[in-house]
């Protein structure tokens, strides 16, 4: 009898045995969770499995490695689009390093806690890692997305790295208006290590997708444990660490609310759109040529003007404390912004809110033309100036779009 | 008898009566505190004060209108350098907005509770918004600590915008090895505000200067409440929000300290480099032609081809996750880095370390030649490849330079 994810197994490998419940793993790897809680992962080729107790309800499960197709009537229908990233990657052995190679397909053999939660299609839309994505392929994700939605999916499931994920969410978040819940899900962890957060981030992304929250939110860890994962907005989410499991955060806003897990029990936090609230519409057309350019001590203007003078459409500053450049660069934002370039003043800060009015300096930029970002994320900004610009072409009217909440991106207040 | 800070007072402004303490102030504003616990401020064009209680230290205390001039004996002696600011700003009626405008002794006069600390000597070295900051001037003020610490001073309070603090700090950091404290502070709000952090900064700057901490220090509100200030290391300090007054922490390390408030009692949470541990030196060379280039997803490489084809001598990019830029940078990176020009990987999710070791995309950019920025802010890694480019001009003295901890804004570990 094979052993499956759930069964108490005996590993040995390289005369050292380990005894723990079988974990799943996309990977040549066999990850095992001992009794003291803690994973470890034991490469395949070096290991032989013995069978010690089937986990209860593994006795009439089928196997894993069957191909999951039964349709269960009374499950929503989620659809589940790969982008690549490291929740579908695993070691490239030639090099060491980790490449994104998996299928949708993959990921759902591989955590057969999906199946409780709704019956999946499964696209191959990219498979690339996050740093690679580009504005042109948000457009045809978006409409993926708008199709999937269109032919009757209850929710959506993207997986994507978590590098550029925030940028892609903020521009799912633009371009479509959805009536069900659209989910983007990743992992910092590859499957293979021990430590991975893949399979929960996987069963609360698409617990989420099941759900009655209409928007484009992440679902990522929420703590370092794998006790719950939080629902972010998708215009209000920041990667805030570069490899911790809990490295998503919500910026500027309380998240929408948590998955509990195991039980999956989703608690709220905050007031979202619901399922049916908004009609299916989409908005794919987007500027790609926008830049970000951020301010430090010292920088020339040379940057803001080679850009203004190299045909970009939209520049996004991310400037000091309440929104400050060095004076020097103030008659250069007056050009850009006298030639029809919106320019968007955003704060390195990170938190916290854009307030021109308050300092000489900030006044003066107001004057020479600059949009203030209000509490948008300078990332968020670069996406939605994109994203404007492809609405409209004419700069007031980008004005107004920036400074009109669309998808949740701006918390209304007074700056000062 | 005149009212003085501390004193119970009746305050009269336009048929309102408001009973509280008298709060510093160094503008045309009284400050209140109301039993309640909050403060208020209003106009003194308008006001008419009346003495209720005098503070009981108040009774044989000068008045704060007097000249502070009395040397006292058994104080250490601490050099305030002014450079401007929020705490060394007031309301420019003329456009409703805050400019610097105070010298370092007015600081002084309105803040009497810095006369138990220490004897001071204040220079006005700048009288600049902290956006308007220069690379050159981090030299000079570099030069006028140096002077102060060679001439006897005990200690060093430098006044400082909040917005580019930290670039300073880590200029500092890096310029000047020191056998006292030197000290950074700044305020969030004007002194006009009710809500001002300046002066119980000002007094926790002076705590710290007197200190036996011989290190380059940001020393702000620790909190939102008035009861302590943290003392960050100059390195490894960031402003994380445009207006709160507990803006600034410590990334990737714990503060140095803390600063209880109003005890001035010293809390240690990390170690510290001692009074008289080092010798005075000054590093004051620079390079200022570096630039901080951020990536985000579409970026395309023009950016990075236009700095390195303009004359920049280093480049410091803020990439994705563990330190990624897209696919189609690398070529131009390796050019750059063969044609002498450095380039330092740091992340945009500011906490954590960079690793390039772990997915194909971030080997290949060690391969290229960048050098992984370890756990270093961006901000600090442009400061420090600044600096390094003016200790040494050959590449791989600065790789090593950029390699080595010089004032803490390294913390050592491997990165996977």
């Amino acid at each position: 009898m094979q052993a499956e994810v759930g069964d108490k197994v005996r590993v040995e490998s390289k005369g050292m045995q380990y005894e723990g419940i079988l974990m799943p793993s996309q990977t040549r790897s066999i990850v095992l969770k001992l009794k003291n809680g803690y994973n470890i992962g034991i490469r395949q080729e070096s290991a032989s499995v013995t069978l010690l107790e089937k986990k209860e309800e593994n006795k009439i499960h089928k196997p894993i490695s069957e191909p999951i197709k039964i349709k269960k009537e009374k499950l929503p229908n989620i659809s589940i689009l790969s982008t690549g990233g490291t929740i579908a990657s695993k070691i490239d052995y030639r090099t060491g390093a980790v490449t994104s190679q998996f299928s949708a397909e993959d990921i759902l053999r591989a955590i057969p806690e999906l199946e409780d939660i709704a019956n999946y299609n499964c696209r191959m839309i990219y498979s690339i890692l996050s740093e690679n994505m580009r504005p042109s392929y948000w457009s045809e994700l978006a409409r993926a997305v708008y199709e999937e939605i269109k032919n009757g999916a209850d929710g959506i499931i993207v997986t994507h790295g978590t590098d550029t994920m925030m940028y892609t969410a903020a521009a799912l978040s633009f371009m479509v208006e959805t009536p069900v819940p659209i989910v983007l899900v990743g992992s910092q962890r590859s499957a293979d290590r021990p430590s991975s957060d893949n399979a929960m981030n996987a069963v609360c992304a698409a617990t989420v997708a099941a759900s009655d929250i209409a928007e484009v939110c992440v679902v990522m860890h929420g703590s370092t444990s794998d006790d719950f994962c939080t629902i972010h907005r998708g215009t209000k989410v920041r990667k805030m660490h570069t490899s911790r499991r809990d490295a998503f955060q919500s910026i500027n806003a309380k998240p929408i609310g948590r998955v509990e897990y195991p039980s999956r029990e989703i608690k709220m936090l905050s007031g979202y759109v619901k399922r049916g609230e908004k009609k299916l519409a989409l908005h794919d057309k987007l500027e790609p040529k926008c830049a970000l350019i951020k301010y430090a001590t010292g920088a020339s203007s040379e940057s803001l003007l080679f850009h203004s003078g190299s045909g970009y459409k939209g520049i996004v500053i991310e400037g000091t404390g309440l929104g400050h450049v060095s004076t020097e660069w103030i008659p250069h934002i007056k050009n850009a912004v006298e030639a029809g370039i919106p320019v968007v003043m955003t704060s390195q800060c990170i938190y916290g809110r854009v307030c021109d009015r308050v300092y000489d300096t900030g006044r003066d930029i107001l004057k020479a033309g600059a949009i203030e970002g209000e509490d948008i994320l300078p990332e968020v900004a670069l996406v939605k100036l994109m994203w404007a610009l492809g609405q409209a072409a004419d700069i007031e009217k980008v004005r107004e779009i920036m400074r009109t909440g669309i998808a949740g991106e701006i918390t209304r207040s007074t700056c000062i």
